[in-house]
């Protein structure tokens, strides 16, 4: 970062009519986008860029830029521009228009844009992230945080300020374009706030400036430097900033000027005018394939793998792979665990002993901490948010969504899913998890059967790059063998993504297992076999992408059991009975799931009630087989 | 409300060891709660019950006690018993026991009990529901709220906190249970923060006192009764109050007492020892079909439909069908719509005119704003959220998972869902609207094919009780015709849910089609009509409920399409093989839906990118018929 001279300051001001030229020539070529906050934000957007020494992309060092209010794209295409990272004409010229990477809302596809935002309230988490990250990579850098003030209204932004000041993350600096006009017109009529009084009461310093004042932008980033505090600018703006029909007026949060006005504004500006060349240029353009991104690639030490003969919980299996693993890899400092307050629970808690600055408590805040885990893991770190199951994808859906978007690296460890979480009841079962992250198209799901697939699978998912969701239930299992007695997942076993693992062979039916219930489903499978009636046994830990073999295999019994403690409408039963389809195998298809909210008790009894315990199942398919 | 003498808080107070006692041997007999914070919040909650005039349902009238950290359900239990709610000894005996409707968390089986809770920080937000329903029916009452003080760390009580303080709801009192520790230990350590300045920055009162002193807690609640700001009133307790071992120590927060622990513990206190009769109980129990729950009838004055023959955007149709029952309706004050900073964009400003009293904005504070229109629904509204897709159902919906289970009356109605957002990309575009909603249990979701439909489909929630979504996009949608060319949904047509719309009858193929490109479909099948290929066209308004009868007539024709612009994997089409294989029915099946996040750009555009125009889909469905 650089500080810089009355006469660059005296420029960058200059060059701002330009700037809002091209800001309003862009919306108004697509005849849509945000540019009154875009004119608001300006100058105080061209001063930090300016000074910041900004990467192409977050994996890079560097000083950290983050636009949380996405919308005021223009804006910050414009920014980057003048630092070189693209042509301006390009960006006012492919602005909104499809197959262009200049989108309505940033992403990272365009040079110098770090992460996707639209979705309000989650960019203060992100820089938060980055804060985390810088430290752990040990730059002196700064992290500048674009906001807008009605933006302020989302509870997520206070959580990240608790953060910030719990970690005392110094270095990192928030704008507020401070408007004050929303959508629906006055902020101080849709949602009284005070936010300065917000920022003091989390133990962040504020200045006030004129946001348009230069002299005070770049006094005010000189002062935050050098405050020993994380610092909140609440810069006083104007909507519309430059155009004198576009001031104060919230219609140009999202109103664009037609072409009569768009000839006006540009004069009041005193910036040139080439709609006609932009728009040829719009016409012209033929979208190229979007830049590919180069992960940054993790050095992995792999370690033995642990395997258990005795019965035990997979969250404890989750918390040994992961303590080992962090013993061989602390060093490099790439692998980071946040935990929401349940470290006991969740089994991060020998981790935290292991790589002590590694680990982040970020108490009850899952928003927040969905968004900087997610963050952080794009700047090159296998990043595990471990959470209880409700938490950590109920609570979080919307997070990992824009997590996903952004094709970050985090690694979701979820305990407490399905039916087994204890007697805390009803609120506190996920059965939900697949169906909700099987709309997202990055997230991989990965359910463990059993202790010794849960040490190969978090392996697995710490040695390679991308979004994964690892679920699994609260109390101990048995260790699957298969048919010969063996223990299915031992130290020969290798985790394949996509595999589904064949348990035991049969031709009377098969039976698709996920999770918790695979010994439960061994259990009625053996007892079948007692009887005479052999059942083909598949324990599917891939379940959204089933392996076409087993699918295959499967069917030629005639009949097929799906076996899950998840809604039986979304889950595993779901996702085969597609797959099925599109394969045109048409085997009879019975689902054992959850088919109701269920009730608080002892897991065994939760299961029975649900009619999933071993018992029932194997009452369940004698009577369908038996038809 | 009354206030009570001294000679009754003394008797409070002399009670409390009893009630202590209560909570110990619930919690040791069940081997699993939370008897530390039950202890800590037990005294406050003791005089707040004793004070309010409670009703066993919250659409009854009076003094409404909301309890945000369900996990205290033991002191809870123990002070609705001593309102005569029920006898203490069937909770005790029953306490967590499969079948029981003492559960882990509280839930409204239970009388007494307004709303279930145990995902941490809604219960503000449910309170200033309440707060807003009993000012609508001119209730003078007073609504008290317990909180965690670790559950202050979400950020979502800040919203609540500013919308109460914006609509002056003075008779909410807020008691944190600030004994200081959290599941991982000393607040201050875990997650620093100072709540009080929290409370007072968004405009609240705050009176201190010792939480365990009978006088102060009730000096505070008559303070909070006549000031005329809502008040937080911040209660220094000691975790695990009353047994010396448990005080103080975060581990009594979710740990159980031994037999022999709970022997020295009740003689401390001075209680009863009834152990083995609780076990005999306990042992001796058969669980009873819950209580049905009674819902309020809703008058509802049905007014003419409203019939388009231009294009019309369904959010306009939305807008103008809920204006126009309001008009017919508003008088009873039973209709309420809650905002978030988008009244133009999403149809409610007509509303907000027609029925200020009743209209309500909450500015960027979804979360929120969708715990409490559902807490409000629950007292005998029909409550409508409306907002765009991405935050009405994607960030949400932990909160409206809560509401289903809470089996509330909540309208949420949606705008720019599916790829149909304008340019606003892929953050914008909610493609997982139904993938999302058919994992609640409770929750319909019905998709409207054309402004007409859409003016039904209002009229239809509007007169039944339950949870709805209602999605739709953002652009004006041709008036859909059936095949004799006559509007489909015109006054004659009567929505009935679950029932399927056969647009044009055909034999070659059948196709399934929802929602925004019901135009395109229709287009593509006119088209390939008009080369003598005949093709079924059905709508289905009601995806998580296919109509059998048109899977079955659909599937004669051995081929059946699904066209969605929602992702593929998790919508109409996967919905459509489930059902497919429960019914046995084997056509061959294509889904055309959203394969990835998709591009900003124009609706149209982006829907060729996607090949899901109308003119890609008839090419689409030729090549695959021919084959």
């Amino acid at each position: 970062m650089k500080f810089l001279s009355k006469e660059e300051l005296q420029n960058l001001e200059k060059k701002s009519s330009d700037l809002r030229g091209a800001i309003i020539t862009m919306t108004s070529l697509a005849a849509s986008g945000h540019p009154g906050g875009s004119m608001s934000s300006l100058d105080m957007m061209l001063v930090a860029y300016s000074m910041a020494d900004c990467p192409a992309d977050v994996h890079e060092k560097g000083d950290y830029v983050v636009v949380s209010n996405g919308h005021v794209s223009p804006a910050v295409y414009s920014c980057l521009s003048e630092k070189g990272f693209f042509n301006l004409d390009d960006a006012v010229s492919q602005f909104r228009l499809a197959g262009s990477i200049f989108e309505g809302h940033i992403e990272p596809d365009v040079p110098g844009v770090l992460l996707a935002s639209g979705n309000l309230g989650q960019g203060l988490s992100a820089a938060v992230g980055f804060g985390i990250g810088s430290r752990l990579q040990k730059q002196d850098n700064q992290i500048f945080v674009f906001m807008g003030d009605g933006e302020q209204q989302k509870g997520q932004i206070g959580e990240a300020r608790r953060f910030a000041a719990k970690y005392d993350l110094k270095n990192i600096t928030v704008f507020v374009d401070f408007n004050e006009l929303q959508i629906g017109g006055d902020i101080k009529k849709v949602m009284p706030q005070n936010i300065k009084a917000n920022y003091e009461a989390d133990g962040w310093y504020v200045i006030e400036i004129d946001g348009h004042n230069y002299n005070e932008i770049h006094e005010a980033i000189k002062t935050a430097v050098d405050i020993e505090k994380p610092v909140m600018v609440l810069a006083h703006t104007v909507m519309g900033k430059g155009v004198s029909f576009m001031e104060n007026k919230e219609k140009y949060h999202g109103s664009t000027l037609s072409r009569e006005q768009l000839i006006d504004a540009l004069k009041e500006l005193g910036a040139e005018d080439n709609w006609d060349k932009y728009m040829e240029m719009r016409n012209a353009f033929v979208p190229e394939q979007h830049k590919k991104t180069e992960h940054p690639v993790i050095k992995f030490t792999a370690s033995e793998p642990q395997i258990y003969d005795a019965k035990t919980d997979n969250r404890s299996a989750w918390g040994n792979a992961i303590n080992n693993i962090a013993k061989v890899n602390c060093e490099n400092t790439k692998y980071v665990v946040f935990d929401c307050d349940l470290a006991g629970s969740v089994k991060v808690d020998s981790f935290a002993k292991t790589c002590p600055e590694n680990f982040f408590e970020a108490g009850i805040t899952e928003h927040s901490t969905a968004t900087m885990a997610g963050s952080l893991s794009k700047m090159g770190f296998h990043v595990y948010f471990a959470d209880f199951g409700v938490f950590g994808v109920d609570e979080t859906f919307n997070q990992h969504r824009l997590n996903d978007i952004n094709n970050t690296n985090l690694k979701i460890i979820t305990t407490h899913v399905g039916l087994d979480v204890g007697e805390d009841g009803k609120t506190h079962q996920c059965v939900d998890y697949l169906g909700l992250m099987r709309n997202l198209y990055g997230f991989k799901t990965i359910v463990p059967a059993d202790p010794n697939q849960t040490d190969h699978i978090i392996r697995y998912i710490s040695s390679v790059y991308g979004n994964f969701l690892v679920p699994m239930g609260r109390s101990k299992l048995p260790v699957v063998k298969n048919a010969e007695g063996n223990t299915a997942f031992d130290e020969r076993y290798k985790f394949e993504y996509g595999k589904a693992d064949l348990l035991m062979d049969g031709k009377d039916a098969a039976m698709f297992v996920m999770g918790t219930v695979t010994g439960r489903a061994v259990e009625a499978c053996t007892k079948l076999a007692e009887e005479g009636i052999s059942v083909q046994l598949w324990n599917i830990a891939c379940p959204e992408d089933i392996d076409v073999e087993a699918l295959k295999k499967a069917s030629e019994t005639g009949m097929i059991f799906t076996y899950e403690d998840h809604n039986v409408n979304t889950g595993l039963g779901a996702i085969t009975a597609v797959e099925l389809m599109k394969n045109r195998l048409y085997p009879e298809l019975h689902c054992f799931g959850v088919e109701g909210y269920a009730l608080s008790g002892k897991s065994d009894d939760v299961f029975r009630y649900c009619r999933l315990d071993a018992e029932s199942v194997y009452t369940r398919m004698k009577d369908l087989i038996k038809k």
